[in-house]
């Protein structure tokens, strides 16, 4: 069975990425790997814990990562990322706190063991900065060649960025992690906005968990409306909020929900594009392309199938 | 017969572009309009009155079109252009003057009528900046849906510009006009650096059509080797030139050359990103797409293509 790993900064759609994992049959969630972003490693660790503890799954083990940059020494929460998920990151609705905490062994070594134990059938999915994923890669450069597969939300290739005209939010987080992964020759498939602003939810969405009539079923939804509510604000044209990290752990589940453009990126670290994803002219016609770059999607399918398993996730848990 | 109109700022590749067009029985070449870029609009119609002369098509008509953008009173040959394609543009190669001269009817009319005469069995394909076919449209807007379509040579969506981080020289000429274009509906096939710098010539393929041993051979390697040897200063890690008007107008004879992604595009106007085609985040979920971005290009075949019919027009002519 394929092994899943999450590297989440968890927020309201990492909180929904984790239902989709433990949704689907088809993949074990190993571990979640906590970082910076939506917001501070630690609240993103708390979150993941108490997440996982109220969906049932107490199983899952949570690894405390990086708690900024590559190129930083410091991290606070940007406000608009605050905003978007609420001071608490999970839409300032009320969750109980786990008696579990993060495991002793950090996020950076838990992904490098898992590699050596999983080999290609371990999917690394970072929905937030790749900050953890780059230095895993730099203490253990091998893996880059063992690990089945990344699947990273994150970046804007054929669309305009949502923190500047050419910078998506996590991957401006740290471009240096980011070019460093996407140079690295780790196969690796990015779902950025190109196809998560395509994915939808609306509160009808959200109205059909909460009539599950559990405990869950209802946090879920609240959570969920909070981040629906912010998106009237910051982009009133799309008429929902965008399924960014869970659309990135259905593709880990099932890679034919996209289509796929084969290139090879970079990551600009210069200003005024700082941030920017774009193909790298001086690789293009290296016939080996290691990146994947998701520019199409099957909204329909991947709509019914993300109702139908956090739907099902949120009616069997208390 | 596809009716085919090429708007060119006849440089080195606007005359191999001329070369492609007059090289394929499938289409009939119904005109040339002149615009401004490589070179001043008035050096390009001598070019390319010149040029059809000399390859035995004095029969192609050439039509005189806007002097400089719509933004601008007045336009100047850039110094990277005059290196790139010569002071003359077609590599300070001396051919001889026509006796002829440009049509008396100016290029947006003459573009206007050839859509009203062929409707859908005409292609446009720019080759320069879109200030030519956004006058026309702005003229008669109904052309937008009595045009066959449109192949244009411009922008850059997956890749860098090559004028600056953003812009793709031909778009970065105006902006605005193509910007207009992008969103006018018009049905539009771009053909951008994302491609064109994937189809590269060498010496040793302009020394197969020196070989064929008439003047047009010869002068067409002199003028394509003039290009060549400017590339390696410019892109020494490409290791050939791109080419990148002969590719629209092979699109335009043939679309399976290309793999293409469906997407409504925009030009943004302002720094720092000015002149970057990208998509149209209002219009991402618009099912109707007016436009096709070339993703992929089946190199092989193309430049066999390419190879064949410029070798047989060459050898063809005195």
């Amino acid at each position: 069975m394929k092994k899943l790993i999450l590297d989440l900064d968890t927020g309201v759609d990492d909180t929904l990425a984790i239902c989709y994992a433990l949704g689907s049959p088809e993949v074990e969630l190993i571990g979640i790997t906590g970082t910076y972003g939506n917001v501070l490693t630690k609240q993103g660790v708390r979150n993941a814990l108490a997440i996982t503890d109220m969906l049932g799954h107490p199983e899952v083990k949570v690894y405390e990562g990086l708690a900024h940059s590559s190129t930083t020494d410091d991290f606070s929460v940007l406000p608009i990322s605050a905003f978007i998920h609420g001071d608490n990151g999970i839409g300032d609705v009320e969750i109980e706190d786990s008696e579990r905490v993060a495991e002793d062994v950090p996020a950076v070594d838990f992904i490098i063991d898992s590699v050596k134990k999983y080999g290609k059938d371990l999917i690394y999915v970072p929905t937030g900065p790749q900050t953890n994923l780059a230095a895993a890669i730099k203490k253990a450069p091998e893996i880059v060649d063992e690990i089945g597969g990344v699947v990273l939300m994150g970046g804007a290739l054929t669309v305009p960025g949502n923190v500047s005209a050419c910078a998506e939010a996590n991957i401006s987080q740290d471009p240096e992690a980011a070019d460093f992964v996407f140079r690295s020759g780790i196969p690796a498939t990015m779902v950025g906005l190109d196809v998560t602003l395509q994915t939808l939810l609306t509160y009808k969405d959200t109205a059909v968990w909460r009539e599950k009539g559990t405990y869950a079923a209802g946090k879920i939804a609240d959570i969920t409306d909070y981040y629906i509510k912010a998106y009237e604000t910051t982009a009133p044209t799309l008429h929902g909020c965008g399924l960014h990290d869970p659309l990135a752990v259905a593709v880990a589940v099932d890679p034919t929900l996209v289509t796929c453009l084969d290139i090879n990126m970079k990551v600009d670290t210069e200003a005024p594009t700082r941030g920017r994803t774009i193909g790298d002219t001086d690789r293009l016609n290296d016939p080996v392309k290691t990146m994947k770059v998701a520019v199409g999607v099957d909204v329909p399918r991947f709509l019914d199938e993300f109702m139908t398993r956090i739907g099902n996730l949120v009616a069997a848990a208390k």
